[in-house]
């Protein structure tokens, strides 16, 4: 195997990228300057010792505890609880969420062999009984095992004095009511909004 | 901008990925093990040095000339004319061809200002002359620069003792009649093939 070929095998083992991607990439790099190549290559194999996790959160940083976790300007007495860091990048794309968040780690599955302690559930008690949060907004995904980890959450949560929220799931913006999902659809009327 | 963020960034600047993909990729490989980003980083660092173009054909090689040009077993009395080395790549997978190729660099398109002598045509001539090539398959794309080339590239050969030919053009196999546009279609019938 040569160069080229061993270049295009490791941007296929990435996701999202077939053998054919992967190619057009490869013979796309041969055609940019050495400058991008080093500090692409450089941004890689330095990835893990600049990216650690927030000790407070669980999120991705490079200082820790994070930016988020140490803004003085964001709101301490919401926290977004979703399940994985790329969660809290996207919601942070929306700007709609000024609050703190907490990671999960993993959402419960049964079947692969997740339960709760797996989690980082006892963390978020121990944050909630610091006394300053006063909502948690559950944001994990609208499925089977998002919604497991929700309820579960929900009654975890019960005990604490603080109020539990989870986000809206119904048809999405733009989106055409032809084209929804049962699923989908049923939900969106349990969660009707009332004029 | 943090790591995560640079990463991401040099990833959505190859060809096919998205700022999306991008956050997915750099979020996968902070779960993958140092071994693979190291591998990775230094296959892209090393790109340049370790692949050259051929001196005969002008494919990407690590050996000069490649091994295509040196394979005592290839008919070396047919060549493949293409637009790029990715080209030889993709014909080289499909195993339908067994003779020698020759890389043209680029495609006529004089709106983008390149002309026939930015081509590697004379080297093709000379290749020709040396007398072992007998018959020349124009496998540029069947669009208007690769149809162009491949007008030019024949009234450049005709003056030579050499058989020219192009890959056929029309409709793709397991394709449908219904999707397929009109100017496929019209090149289908006009290179119908007699029983």
């Amino acid at each position: 195997m040569n160069a080229l070929e061993e270049l295009t095998q490791s941007f296929s083992r990435l996701p999202g990228i077939g053998k054919k991607s992967a190619a057009r990439i490869t013979h796309h790099l041969l055609k940019t300057d050495q400058v991008f190549l080093e500090t692409f290559a450089h941004q890689l194999s330095t990835l893990h010792e600049r990216i650690k996790q927030c000790s407070i959160c669980g999120s991705y940083t490079e200082s820790d505890p994070c930016c988020i976790c140490t803004d003085p300007l964001r709101d301490r007495s919401l926290v977004c609880v979703v399940e994985q860091p790329r969660d809290v990048q996207t919601i942070e794309e929306s700007r709609e969420f000024r609050g703190l968040f907490h990671v999960l780690g993993a959402l419960i599955a049964p079947l692969d062999g997740i339960g709760p302690d797996q989690l980082t559930i006892g963390k978020l008690v121990d944050r909630i009984r610091e006394g300053s949060i006063k909502e948690v907004i559950i944001a994990t995904n609208p499925t089977v095992e998002g919604d497991t980890t929700a309820l579960y959450l929900q009654q975890v949560l019960k005990q604490l004095t603080v109020k539990v929220s989870r986000l809206a799931s119904g048809l999405p913006v733009g989106g055409d009511l032809e084209y929804a999902d049962k699923l989908t659809l049923a939900r969106s009327f349990r969660g009707r909004i009332s004029y």
